[in-house]
């Protein structure tokens, strides 16, 4: 008894939450080697140096507004949006964890923003005349969508764990990620403008692999401070809402210039609205109220989460001719199934699989980013000359360059390829960094300490006093009575 | 007096706002139907069609930046927000109604942006060809719009309806939009870019018609949850901002590339800045205190409603040559209407005409956008080709085709005829459709159960328990002393 | 004694904060002021007017596309809600003054954009051959900038000034703003894209000058609501990311075309990236608790303010190439220095030289705004030609009219003479406005009285409630133990 009691003392010393050398250290030391990195690495590239004005003349370049900013810049500035205000408030729904979401969510998508533009860079826009990266507005776009991936897995661990095990979930979250992508869309050539694959299922995945890894069995004992309150769920729909709005812009970010663009841009406007009205559908249909706002990690919350699905699973096929109604048929299908996994999978896993996924990412990410590949996969392996055009079908899949002899049907075979790596890359990954995560040296919590801002922020006192006053009157009260 | 009482316990039981059923159903069914008929109508238009780079050779257009998508999917992004965040967070100043102030207008506006795409496609983009819908992102932010319309008779009954009841409104309101809408601007040839007269009018009396029809005379019994609370009302503001902030964008999203879209950004901008001063202004004079945040439909909350009121005014002229002056005296002019509007028409409204406008529309929706047509009529007759040179003349009021013949004061009239269509469509079409929710079959609240999310949403429990013991204490206090 | 009690009275009596009739009085009449200077003043500029389709054909112009509000109307839009949302919800963190916070930014940035338009259009936009001032989009955003400078300057009297007092403080900063900016870059010929010196020195300086002019010595008397509370924090962070996001928009937003934009928004997006792991380094190595969020005026809010002070930073010089690397080091120092400023400075400043700043502008503003024109002083005078290019040195630095025998050297020097005016407008015009505004004619609050909505507003009485019971609640426990 004493033993176990002594060893225990252990453990809570180990997990006092003190993160007040290690986090500094780390932001410090990384920083510096971010800035090094960059001087050595990282230049501007033709579109944004000075030289920009010659480059134009030089290729006969009418205008300034044909410079890759102009296409770009509209949809990147939505994408930040999306990153920052949309993932960080869309985790605030904990009653007290709002801080940790906005808060951890800024700083780790400010680092992996930067380790993104210099891996991205090494694989995608090294220029090999000087060894330089040269980076633009895509790579930003670039960066922030590589960011996501780790966003993402941010969901199904929050409140969990320390901001320093969090900058370590994504430097290595970054790596992966541009070692999946460069295989993903360069060596296999499969096309994934939104990423549904390179950035959803690989990210919820690694997410719910590290979740797996760090599984706490006595995850009930802060399970006061797992439920949401009236304004965190109000808090919440405001990350909902931008994610939604601008994921048009997400999906269309990156895909090429002119019709490529457009037609992302409207197959998930369209994807997204129909998820609305099946999430809804079966919101109301399974529940004992009409919505279910309430109980998380049991019934989910849905109105928050769900509405989201069908944008992650039109982002590979948002730049092929899915067609209105293709989209359309896609949202439909994820809303159902993104709703019932919050309904039924996600205590499953927690029950039956020991993985703990405070956000469902399971729901809203890694399942519906693998229907978002299937779809894929099947839309390029039916797409025909009469209905793309001969040239619109080299340039919707890029058959150019060593895979011009390239033919939808085996297109559709590298997108099925594309799916498989990016999930191995997510789960295998996960464990390895969830390895690392589980030395005894973060700084997490303790298991009754969980989704508790006052772990590592100090907070105003005012809100906080209200609870044991009332605890206080309401004893009174019983005692009374 | 056992009678009364039976039939108000049949009553009550009808009252149950039980949408568990019809919800989902309405959803499934409908959406089913969206995936149809887009099936058998909607395509790709040629600038969102993999064939635009042979349509852009085959046109001489020299580059991807000239795509419409270019133009315009920034205001669309814009629009977009204004209608999710924008209409979505300026409802949620209800203390308790938050939910299903966001939560609602996200559902119908997902819905009605899909039927708006048909019903609009239908009259404005089919191409006779092929008999198909061509969409782009004109399409969308015209849907968009439409949308505007059925959001804005929301309001109106913001607290009062049932989800189903809602969809319902969607649904008939969209029609009726696209009917009115084509009638205005195709066969009378009337011009609004900003859609005082299509979107605003029409959709404030549409909601009042509503309204009316639906009179509950005891609503007072929900009085206690009519009010606002601090933080509420802080939410409310973002959704005022970002109505406010995005204005110029929906003024100008589907105005003539070029000059069109620069001249309606900034009257919609100059105006919007005007009113903001009146507003305060005349809120400061008439109430008790300087300004006035609390009780809704008594005193409104003019720094959030009445500082838009500019720019729905401006919404027809914006395109015009209204001149920089022109624009601030109108806004000069709605925000001391509008705020007037909220002090003595609303309650007068509530209490002689059994209208209950629960967000004030009538102020914030219809009267400026009265005024906005008719500004748009007097400045439409008044133009020269002094002012607007030959060019610019047949350019900004589209004196092509059909109308090749056409004058300014002739152009003046037909505007004026527009604003007599949108009165008559809201209030016609608002009856009609009250009639119809008028059954005793949706799901509505009973009136001591309005402006309540509990009818709808499963809520969290910590700040709703908090009121019972505070009332108990301050029971006890009272007995004590 | 006698006498001192009457004279307070009358100072009481002074402080009634009574401004029913001063502040619409005020409103009105400058807005009149307003449409009568705007019909004498302005016109719509060439892009903007119906002329426009001939002066594209007279100038050779290809498409509509080449009309300036589609190169600078996605940032314009980007820094409209930094001013809007940006601004008013960064400083909501007061528990109690949400609504001053929010509304009377709303108001003063509506004020100040129409004077600043007409204020910037005499020095900058006055067409010689009509007396006309002619605006188009970059009129709207110098106009933001302007006001961008006054909103900073309300960040150091927040809370403890009248809305009438804010519409003479905006009245006077833009006045010296606009007549500063004239100095800075047409006189003096320096450069100044995101307004380091022009803009955040100014402001920084002038609102701390009048702060110090405004000194109140029993300020502690409202120390009980100087605090924040947790969603009042979490309301600021939507300050901060719409502010931290956008500012690569702010940066670049008037800058030249094409690389110049590009490059801004690059170097701006690093910086900002940067400063967040500084500060959150800083603020976790210098804090009891890993972060701090309480405690106004004593440790500051590192995370809602410090993390912007790099895109403070480099807004002279992000249009300069100022490399990435470069971008990445100086928000490295500012994380730092603002950080410690919050730390150490701001409760210094408010001791020993009786400047009592609010929301900590001297560490957000004044110093990164002061850094700023350092770097952009040391990186325009290391420009050369092998960098930069023989046509890119002479666009970047506009070497061109009266300036075309400059040399990077020279600039260098210009820059740093541009900082001293800057910093010498904002002292001098804060100490000269802060004479105006200790009148006691204007209606401000008492000390026992400020950060108080209950000053200006009608407030909702739900939470307003609370208090009471709850301190009675203590009181009475207290008492029985």
């Amino acid at each position: 008894m004493g033993c176990v009691q002594s060893f225990r003392e252990i453990c809570d010393r180990q997990k006092n939450t003190n993160v007040r050398l290690s986090l500094p250290a780390v932001c410090f030391v990384w920083q510096t080697a971010m800035i090094i990195l960059f001087g050595v690495f990282i230049r501007y590239n033709e579109e944004s140096d000075t030289h920009w004005v010659e480059h134009r003349k030089a290729n006969n370049i009418s205008s300034d507004i044909e410079n890759d900013f102009y296409f770009r810049y509209p949809s990147f500035q939505d994408v930040h949006v999306m990153i920052f205000v949309g993932f960080g408030f869309l985790m605030t729904f904990l009653k007290r964890y709002s801080f940790g979401a906005v808060g951890f969510n800024f700083l780790i998508a400010a680092f992996g923003l930067q380790w993104a533009l210099l891996m991205q860079g090494w694989f995608h826009s090294l220029d090999y005349t000087d060894g330089k990266i040269k980076i633009g507005v895509e790579n930003l776009i670039n960066a922030d969508f590589c960011v996501a991936g780790c966003l993402i897995a941010y969901g199904a661990v929050l409140g969990k764990v320390s901001p320093v095990q969090l900058m370590v979930m994504t430097l290595f979250g970054v790596t992966l990620f541009a070692v999946e992508e460069y295989i993903i869309l360069n060596l296999i050539h499969a096309r994934d403008a939104g990423g549904s694959m390179v950035i959803h299922t690989f990210g919820g995945y690694y997410g719910l692999s590290i979740s797996w890894m760090l599984y706490r069995p006595n995850l009930d004992q802060s399970s006061r401070l797992q439920g949401s309150c009236y304004h965190s769920d109000v808090f919440a729909m405001i990350g909902t809402l931008f994610l939604w709005m601008f994921w048009p812009s997400f999906n269309s970010a990156i895909t090429d210039h002119g019709d490529g663009q457009h037609r992302a841009a409207i197959n998930t406007y369209l994807a997204l609205a129909s998820t609305v009205l099946t999430t809804v559908a079966i919101s109301s249909l399974f529940q004992n109220q009409t919505f279910q706002i309430k109980d998380l990690g049991v019934d989910g919350v849905h109105i928050q989460n769900s509405t989201l699905a069908g944008g992650v699973a039109v982002g590979t096929a948002a730049e092929f001719m899915l067609m209105p109604y293709g989209s359309l048929i896609v949202g439909f299908c994820c809303g159902i199934i993104s709703t019932l996994g919050y309904i039924y999978l996600t205590p499953f896993m927690e029950k039956h699989l020991k993985i703990q996924d405070t956000c469902g990412i399971h729901n809203l990410h890694a399942m519906p980013g693998v229907i978002g590949g299937i779809v894929g996969a099947i839309t390029a392996a039916a797409a025909t000359e009469s209905v793309y055009g001969r040239e619109g079908l080299v340039n919707t899949f890029d058959f150019e360059g060593a895979f011009k002899d390239m033919v939808p049907t085996r297109q559709g075979g590298h997108q099925a390829a594309g799916l498989c790596v990016a999930i191995c890359f997510g789960i295998g990954g996960g464990i390895l960094v969830g390895c690392i995560l589980r030395l005894p040296i973060w700084g997490d919590a303790a298991d009754d300490n969980c989704f508790d801002d006052e772990s590592y922020w100090e907070l105003p006192e005012d809100e906080e006093s209200v609870p044991p006053i009332l605890q206080y009157n309401n004893h009174m009260r019983n005692k009374d009575v």
